[in-house]
């Protein structure tokens, strides 16, 4: 009998010892371990505990390769290629931050493509390890299709995130990681399982009708934020993580859950760059920028005005001390894939 | 008596002489000239001859530096700073975009911080440079406050362009421009001059309301695009182009048409790479990609699915062949500027 909640280490070893059941090594079980608790102590659900039975079952249909053998060759001193050789995406972004961090460090600036990963989770857990070394970092990432481009009728982009990280001269960092979509598809995904509504204006079922049911929107199309603006970010996100990379692009992402014909053969791209390239005070001058904008009058009913990252880390801080809640879901997951 | 129209060449000859009058050397005079007709071409009015008085009145009034002493400082290879010495905008950008076209040559990465410059115009311009070397380009600048943060009840951000070009294979260049703001503001000023509305929901007067008056808009906030994921990234664009550079930031830019007591001090960020660092047919892969999603099935009315700059493209190419259209507003700017 699965409890209704863990202690975050004890739930850590049984996600440990499932990835390495289904073949993982020690190190890389770990690293995803580490990724999807992650996810699910900065309230990042779809991104959490509900997407551990996909991956297992990606790596039994051989879709995911539980041995890679990740490459990474030097194109320059900045520059790295890494080749995941279709490795869960937490392992590839793992090892592709580590080496743009090392890339920065040595020469002020580093960028690491990676081509043939995976879903890797949220980016912001990357930028992090970034900005915990007090660097700069972007990092882009495509996704199978979820939302049209600007005039067509049918998916073809990722809800491919952007994800910008900096130091802030204070323990909490600066993560934004905005998808171009209305709405995650992790969310969309977790209120299907758990016959929830969406919200309205931010997807259309297969027939292009605005919709709340969140098992017609992943049949559907997701909007893009800002119409043609929206639109053109994710194009960006496309070109730079698919066609820059050598990673699949213009929607050949396969769906991780629904599509077990192939690897999904998804790019990255970290860039990463010191905060003190141009001025010597950056961490004084960002808190300057901070505090001017919190200092600004507000509108009614915000207390606060959060720069992005704050909540999630607040989350994180608050979740961290209490047990992580197991949906009734994630028990039967979790029981069928210990066994 | 000025004309209503006049061929691009005879114009660009106008402005030369205009600002050279006011102190521009020769070169700088021609290139803030092509750039100014540049926008009147690609039908960015906003950014074009509307601006012309604008500039000239700041250099009268010594906060644009008309010979300006540009040093250029080598942080490694790939990165540079320039310090504009509050020179035209335009010819800071035309400085950094040529550095970082030369650094990502060399090493195969550019990235260029500009500080005590001013307003640049379309950083499309600069963008299409990088891209006719074959090179993908990333560009951020910083704008006086227009847009609030989310939740502040004042303008704070600029309308904070994100940028990013890329080569496609083919003769018009991909290149997104897009403000992080509902509406462009050079737009608004446009409007307000002529006397015409704005469109709904992209503004609020000063009093937090929503406004369609053009001149009610610009002494109150521009929305930014989606909500808190719009503001997050102009809080990007804010720190990339201020913050890291050492221009101004946190809604110290001057708006140069309203505030002359001083420089604007306005950072820009250029960042410049190769197409092919990690993918031998880069140009095959976007061919590709632009090919596959204009093939997609398109919404009732759309006959094409355009990517970002084509359309700015293909205005360019019939307004070149065309004279220039000199509104009243403008002939009689040129006729006090000329005198």
């Amino acid at each position: 009998m699965e409890k209704d909640s863990l202690k975050t280490h004890i739930l850590k070893k049984k996600v440990v010892k499932i990835f390495k059941k289904f073949g993982l090594n020690n190190n890389h079980a770990l690293i995803s371990a580490n990724a999807l608790i992650n996810a699910e102590l900065v309230g990042a659900y779809g991104h959490g505990l509900s997407r551990l039975k996909m991956y297992c079952e990606r790596i039994s249909k051989k879709v995911i390769n539980p041995k890679p053998k990740i490459k990474i060759k030097k194109i320059s001193q900045s520059i790295s290629l890494v080749d995941a050789n279709n490795s869960i995406g937490f392992v590839a972004a793992d090892v592709a931050i580590k080496k743009a961090i090392q890339n920065a460090t040595k020469t002020g600036i580093g960028m690491v493509a990676v081509k043939n990963s995976g879903h890797y989770g949220l980016s912001g857990y990357y930028a992090e390890q970034a900005v915990k070394k007090n660097l700069i970092t972007m990092i882009y990432t495509s996704a199978p299709p979820a939302v049209a481009p600007h005039g067509a009728l049918k998916s073809l982009f990722g809800t491919n995130p952007i994800c910008f990280g900096t130091p802030t001269g204070s323990k909490i960092p600066f993560i934004l990681d905005t998808s171009i979509s209305m709405i995650n598809r992790g969310k969309i995904r977790v209120a299907a399982r758990n016959n929830q509504k969406i919200p309205e204006g931010v997807a259309l079922d297969k027939f292009g009708k605005p919709t709340t049911d969140a098992k017609k929107a992943l049949k559907g199309v997701q909007l893009p934020i800002a119409s043609f603006r929206g639109s053109g970010l994710a194009w960006m996100v496309d070109i730079l993580s698919g066609v820059l990379t050598g990673g699949n692009h213009a929607g050949r992402v396969k769906d991780p859950f629904d599509d077990f014909s192939g690897p999904q053969n998804i790019g990255h791209l970290f860039i990463t760059f010191k905060t003190n390239l141009f001025v010597k005070n950056y961490n004084n001058r960002i808190k300057n920028n901070i505090r001017t904008i919190k200092r600004l009058p507000k509108i009614k009913g915000v207390k606060n005005i959060m720069y992005p990252g704050e909540n999630k880390f607040k989350r994180f801080k608050i979740n961290s001390k209490k047990d992580i809640k197991i949906s009734e879901m994630i028990k039967k997951d979790l029981k069928i894939l210990k066994n």
